[in-house]
């Protein structure tokens, strides 16, 4: 019997026609497999209907974006994760998702292996595999771009139309894309010069500073114990909440970002990232979090969110590390309830209002005035004792410095 | 003999009590020290005059703005300081070098003692007497704020009427400001709920969304060694850099913050910041270090930074820690020499281009192509050995479960 | 009605002239409450009569022993916390739970205050009254030693002398202790001396290592979750563990500390510490960790040491971040259950013997023959990409190197 | 012409077949280097004549000891470098610096390629290849354990027969092992199951305990800016103490790791170390440096060490980090300037007297007495001040609490 190769499937070029290269290679069956997490009508339709024109014997599209959104998306803000100070992480985000909904598809289909359509050169193929060794050791995992000689669009245009298989592919394209309900990300084309500035074609959810409009709009936004629960009063889902900020935000040019990052893999990559709801929310959570969290969890939260990105980054969202810091984030969040205001106005996102019940801002403790909690008085001690190694220091070196000048 | 005291005089309502407050409770001389750190010809026009009208015996005042931003400043950028991942720390900058100066000054001069007019509830008491047990651990310090009983404007205009010290301070003031040449803070008035949005009066250095160019204006920053050394192409001095980015990112609105921060004295405060010129500089350091600092450098970077800005924000200027980082820093910046573009728009501030002789981006190593330094084979072991750890674990998990069944 | 103050009471010098001066100097009855944490009968005998003795009204007795093992110092082993690298925080345990217990004890005989024997210059001042503000905020807080002139033994005896308190007390003490289930501390006398090497008079738990046998010995523990569950497989208490696991090590001299440590208040001090039963249980949870944590867990437990330790060490018990980190640390734990085996001999506690069923250590694996996980040739491209930032500087340099060359 | 390989010889029974295998398989004159780091004299003794012997057309000993520990063992253990608590990276130290002596030795012969006899599946293969790519890019890297099908002793010990190639090595060994002047490490035979002890006969540096001297031996250590300049009085240069110590500690059975690692390859494994002299001056430095740097510095060289640890067992030695981190240490080293005495008994090291002139230990400032730097009552501002956060958090909660009340 032939065997079963789940192939994570996205209906563009390349899955198109890794479809009939893995069957001619491997005498095998293929079955695409469809994870929608909101990258967009103009991918998923008519999807299933391409995947079996391309020769897949079955094409299985599912919704996880309601669980992207409130398992990895949420989850993931709480903990501070932002990637070298810009990128919000979209397409790390989705990645174990749909690998493990690929996976668990393709146990309950007793399949035999794997593949994806990621490059060699890209992130996307040790996020994809990582989860893949966690999730199913025992599955053979088969990477077209790395074994094949299809190396340009021509090449992979040639081929498909050698076989006839149906492809809406032009011969150019600029942008290397991923789309998902959190962000679109743009790499390619003029991007690769990181002396040019990003081209206006390039971005597709937010509206150029010129045409967004000149008055600012407010967003209300509630939390509960770290998680967004309404938008303007009014309670959604969490995806909900994203997509509509997507739209509002969006329109206000919120949410681009340039960036030469780091790739695992050793390299580094310019892309364009456009996460509109997503800088509401990371900007909502952060007022929030300054007014509820202390210092030292302040700083704590710094550290984890850098950590966690890497980890997120890096495709190790199935391992003990991740869970460990998930279970941080949760105690963290206990008291993380309360509502922000965020003004968007021009490309800008910025919070301008912000309460709690827990919040440890007191108007009567921070002003000049006499409080309960504090005597001015209190300072001169905390001073003393807070430059004490600083005293200590200049006096053991007042020291030395005289026993040198006696000892000449 | 009377006791000199040297006192750090601003000039304003606090200060200007303070010189006959410590001439009645301590049998001294007051020295008034000024240190210009590019406070504003406001501030400092007329005053000596002011001082000895007060009582002051002398009044000195010292030009440290080209010293503030090239030793302070610009070594502090370097390391990536930010505080609470918002505040550029202006206030926190200057302290250590005006208090160094006054230190100086009084002990060239014998003098006594130190006194300056912090309140004791802020930071900035701890900058100062942190900077004086480091650099004059014998001398005695006076903080009148900590003292006496003068705890409204009306009790200490009354107090200054009662002497007959003119003094052009107004019974009402609504905000609460610091202005050096890098920054301004804002604090007090509405902006203590910080359930109020920013009040439009309390802005100083920035324009308004409404009132800036819709036409975005590019500047071209030259860096070497990690220090900007020449804007659109002329060679200036660090503090010219800073003040000629202040006007035009000024005229463009960037620059403002809006944080709940943690004070060191344990409380929470809320403050608004205007720092046009060095969001400019932040943001083009980021760019430049993009390029030129590999991954793991990088991440050193992000926590170097965090902990130089608990340094600074807790006035250790003076510590063994902070040289440390600063030797650390110093040698990252070997190769962070190279040219950004910053466009300036709208109260943004985002770097659109870059380059480097040091950068390690490569268009021929990023693409999809073959190149002579990485063979997409090569990604499989590594993507092997990177998820190794899941791969045993699961493998592991298995066996458990297998061995559990066997058992039942 | 006299004020109602509750004393953490000790029985010994301090605390026996505290009680007296309380009530002549705050028209108060005194409350004697007793922590007891294992400091051992010498101490506790007698004290319900000691105390009234010396003025009490009443005195309380609490046993915590077991709580102390079970809800601080298991969950804190489990961190990995260790201060300065050397200290296993024996009174940094012990204080917030005793602190704890007397709060409780004081909000349910409706009393109005809280009063302790530390001095002025030592951690447990902190310790003490940190929790009391987070756990009592409204009582009265009341600390002698930073309020009398009695500062000498000497003017103490002398004290409880005219008054007619019986002490036992004697005019010389060589060493200042604390002592619970967990360990005990010395500090003073020749100790104060850093060049001085640790006094043998000094140590009371453990052997000399000229009295200790000659005859290695072995203990077998059992974890669970990360928590000691058996002791040569017998199944005991935690404190039980720790009490068995004190007599065996102390007999082999294990577990003797001679450090000059960084107080929280500024400066230095030396202190001995024996901690022999937790010096073996250290050991055998890194041996467990060392099988069962992957690096990046592994990593992260390190960091969490560091931060834990410094939360403890500074009376951060009842915080947020604590309860963020014991939520991490108890993740962290499913899978630590396993079997270690420590070897005691002539002061030294070293763990031989390790295993558990979700060891990732595998013989297989880790040898040099094929196996299914891991196959030699992986390595190549693991180390190319691994490398990969390091071979790009070098070409970069080269390139550099020649662009010089050829334009001399 | 024939290319010219330099090959990194231990004499070995791997690269003593890889010689003709490398003849062989590439048309290839093969030059055996060999660096001396103190493998000691059953290793070198007629090492260039058992090179000729196996073909090798030159043999090359540098000696490389003196280079060893003062550029790389003294300035790693300023950093407090220790690989996951215990390791003391006696292998990871020495790899780049042959490395790097390998490559100036083909670079200066012209060659066109080098190789090593490392395994595919440990860290040595990655810590060479590593420095190649920083420090010769271009030549080409021959890695035979990766590309043959030798995977026994008997196989190679069959090989080299076939050849007549003479070779001392036998049909089993035991262990395998890495010796050098800082360290010699075991793995394989017994120790490769965790639960086994280790075996006696793995040892070669250190006695058993039972054979150990019953009198201790107090060792003094002279420390200037952080290097060893001296032992008991005597000016020796580092590797001459390191020789010296390794003497006298191994007599006393001092410095044995027994250790399950994580291998930077994603496997487990467990390994034995002696480092005699190492462990002492490990100890010693601790000891200096909780005289003389503060709690700040104290905190960041904690970091440092597990940082720069990672650096070294990861073969990162030519790069960027590790010059930044040097440079830190550099600084921080200033005042690491004193005299510390260790204790060796037993298998125990423990540095029982220590002093500097920069010591911020004061025996008047930490005992309870009064002094000028420290008032007793400073101590209540600073814990108020300390725990505010602890205080306006329960005072916050009691708010919540009430409200609730009165809600209901």
């Amino acid at each position: 019997m032939a065997k079963q190769i789940v192939l994570a499937y996205s209906g563009g070029l390349d899955t198109s026609a890794i479809v009939p290269w893995l069957k001619e290679n491997y005498d095998c069956e293929v079955h695409a497999f469809v994870g929608d997490v909101g990258q967009g009508e103009e991918e998923l339709d008519g999807i299933e209907a391409k995947a079996l024109a391309s020769g897949a014997i079955s094409c299985e599209v599912a919704d996880l974006k309601a669980e992207f959104v409130s398992d990895y998306v949420f989850p993931s803000l709480l903990t501070g994760a932002v990637y070298e100070t810009k990128y919000l992480l979209g397409t790390a985000l989705a990645r174990p998702l749909i690998a493990k909904a690929q996976v668990e598809y393709a146990l309950a289909l007793g399949a035999d292996g794997l593949a994806h359509g990621c490059t060699g050169k890209g992130n996307d193929q040790v996020r994809f595999e990582s989860a893949y060794a966690a999730l199913a050791p025992n599955l053979e995992v088969i990477v077209p771009w790395r074994l094949w000689d299809l190396n340009s669009r021509e090449s992979l245009l040639a081929y498909l139309a050698e076989r006839g298989v149906p492809c809406s592919a032009s011969l150019t394209k600029i942008y290397s894309r991923d789309r998902n309900l959190w962000h679109v990300s743009h790499e390619g084309g003029a991007i690769e010069d990181p002396w040019n500035a990003p081209p206006d074609d390039a971005w597709q959810l937010t509206a150029p500073l010129s045409a967004t409009p000149t008055t600012p709009i407010d967003v209300h936004l509630t939390f509960e114990k770290g998680q967004a629960v309404a938008l303007d009063g009014e309670v959604l889902a969490p995806h909900q909440i994203v997509s509509a900020l997507n739209l509002i935000a969006g329109e206000h040019g919120v949410g681009r970002i340039d960036i030469v990052e780091n790739r695992l893999v050793g390299m580094k990559s310019r892309g364009l990232y456009e996460t509109p709801g997503g800088t509401v929310l990371v900007e909502a959570l952060q007022a929030l979090c300054e007014i509820v969290l202390d210092r030292d969890t302040t700083r704590f939260r710094q550290q984890m969110g850098q950590t966690f990105a890497d980890l997120l980054y890096d495709g190790k969202w199935f391992t003990p590390l991740r869970e460990v810091l998930s279970a941080a984030a949760t105690q963290m969040a206990t008291k993380l309830t309360g509502q922000v205001v965020v003004r968007l106005c021009k490309g800008q996102a910025t919070a301008i209002s912000r309460q709690s019940p827990h919040s440890l801002y007191s108007e009567a403790f921070a002003t000049f005035s006499k409080d309960e909690v504090y005597d001015h008085k209190h300072a001169e001690g905390f001073i003393r004792l807070h430059s004490l190694p600083q005293r200590i220091t200049a006096l053991k070196q007042q020291a030395l410095d005289a026993a040198e000048v006696a000892s000449v």
